[in-house]
């Protein structure tokens, strides 16, 4: 579940008194999510979504996630547009947390993965990094390959000698992929979360794309290199190459890849499996008894990171 | 949170075809709520909640509560409207729960309470009561007093030396209200669960009732002394008077309380104190290790069981 800061009608109308979106009639907390406090909140005027913004968001980078929604909907992208309240704030506070109200996007995400929800998950994904030119704020990707070592060394396995295997694998995949990480490729705004759950669809089309708390200033290709980590594999294990294809395919239909950026494709595949991998793993090693959200399994992401690293030519990816 | 049954929108989306309130456009699971699965949906038809009914609810009582907020609805009271499939049906099944549809209700739910709230609860019951008459179907109250020494001995209070004084005194109290429970009151439907989360306010007036999923066939003004306790105490446990006159003076705009149901009051108001000690004391000797709902306080009502232990008259309660 995902309201971990309570919220109370008295609070809330009385915050939805700075701004101009008419007065509260309803809330709710919303089950899904696992970073934030998310409230369906409607008024007189419409429907909204409420963010809290927990403990795992940096405070000090939220004009950046506010600002980029903000660029992308003026730029036509459907995504949440952060609400200015009636001072032009658009982060404010509520309950000791900061807080936001962005308007409520139609849509549902895809639970079953159908090749042609891959293919508009590729043309969304360019129309996002095509809107995304001119933003003018820089945020570096925190989680790409230069905190993989750290983050690695922070997991604490090698006091169980059962995961020593496991660390000298990774510790190795790790030195391959500081040795081989594309630098000189086109980058711009990337969204680097874009599972399943963050894009929504209506019918086969994309009606918008949520969630943009991992967005981050990175190498443009690396947003399809996660996406055929989340979209292109059965849960089976296995890699769908129809997907990867219609995925590829969908983005080229907004922006061609280079020659180059289809040559990277296979080590950012590489790292963005162990990028997950990794955050899993820490997360399932230092999670908390009885917490309220029960760890995704790292394991999943070691298989794709297994399968990436037998390709040796981006034709594995249907191109 | 209240998401067991998860549901994908492929299900959502094919359940709905089997309605004629047009086509899925979102939902999200809603975190409030502590015994089924309650999603809002949006249709190209408008806002419904659907619920998945949850193993603590026996599926043969389900038609109880379905005809009563059907019968309910169409005497005008504000409440959940069951909407009927295309094949006249109600209640369906969706992943392999009993499912139903019902129309969406605006408004809040007080966490704090004025005691301008209490007189629109208690008008709010009495109209509920006056519109249950002539509901044809019956449902036995099977948490009332019958059921409460068994309930009492299904807690094992006895292995644990510490609960012994806790255990002998409820005994002694099951015992005077098997003797004094009053029979001859007027009887018919009331809600039995009133507590603040069930009942919608927009401004000061009530918007709406909701979870009938305690509803029975009961004395009347049992639900009055239910909501003595749910309402009238205030978070340092001290009573208070004024919201206790107001519930019932609200009441009476629509239905005046005879003598005898008046005298009855502080009886049937230890006895609502125990039935919510008692369940909450079951959850909370026999709730799962890292179940996703923390058991509610038993000793709460335990302390609102002593106050109305010392009051002979209802004089006590503002009348």
């Amino acid at each position: 579940m995902a309201v971990y800061t309570p919220v109370t009608d008295e609070d809330l109308a009385s915050f939805l008194t700075g701004y101009d979106i008419g007065s509260l009639t309803s809330f709710s907390g919303i089950a899904e999510g696992v970073e934030n406090s998310n409230f369906l909140v409607r008024t007189t005027g419409g429907t909204y979504i409420l963010t809290l913004y927990e403990k795992r968001v940096n405070p000090d980078e939220l004009p950046f996630f506010i600002n980029l929604m903000t660029h992308l909907a003026s730029r036509g992208l459907s995504c949440p547009q952060p609400v200015a309240a009636r001072d032009g704030a658009m982060l404010r506070e509520l309950n000791g947390r900061p807080a936001a109200i962005v308007t409520f996007l139609e849509g549902v995400w895809r639970r079953r993965i159908h090749p042609a929800c891959c293919h508009a998950l590729g043309a969304a994904m360019a129309e996002l990094h095509l809107a995304g030119l001119g933003f003018g704020m820089r945020r570096e990707n925190n989680l790409s390959v230069s905190a993989w070592r750290p983050l690695l060394e922070s997991c604490d396995m090698r006091s169980e000698p059962i995961y020593h295997g496991l660390y000298n694998g990774l510790k190795v995949e790790v030195g391959y992929l500081e040795d081989n990480w594309p630098v000189d490729l086109p980058t711009g705004v990337i969204h680097a979360d874009l599972f399943p759950d963050n894009v929504f669809f209506l019918g086969d089309h994309v009606s918008g794309l949520i969630d943009f708390y991992f967005a981050c200033t990175d190498t443009l290709v690396y947003d399809l290199a996660i996406c055929l980590n989340a979209w292109c594999f059965e849960t089976d294990g296995s890699f769908n190459v129809t997907k990867a294809q219609q995925l590829i395919a969908g983005y080229q239909t907004r922006r061609a890849l280079s020659v180059e950026e289809r040559h990277a494709l296979p080590v950012l595949a590489r790292g963005s499996a162990l990028r997950f991998m990794l955050t899993r793993l820490y997360d399932w090693l230092n999670h908390p008894e009885g917490a309220l959200v029960k760890p995704k399994d790292p394991m999943e992401y070691l298989q794709k990171l297994r399968f990436h690293q037998t390709v040796v030519h981006p034709s594995a990816y249907g191109l």
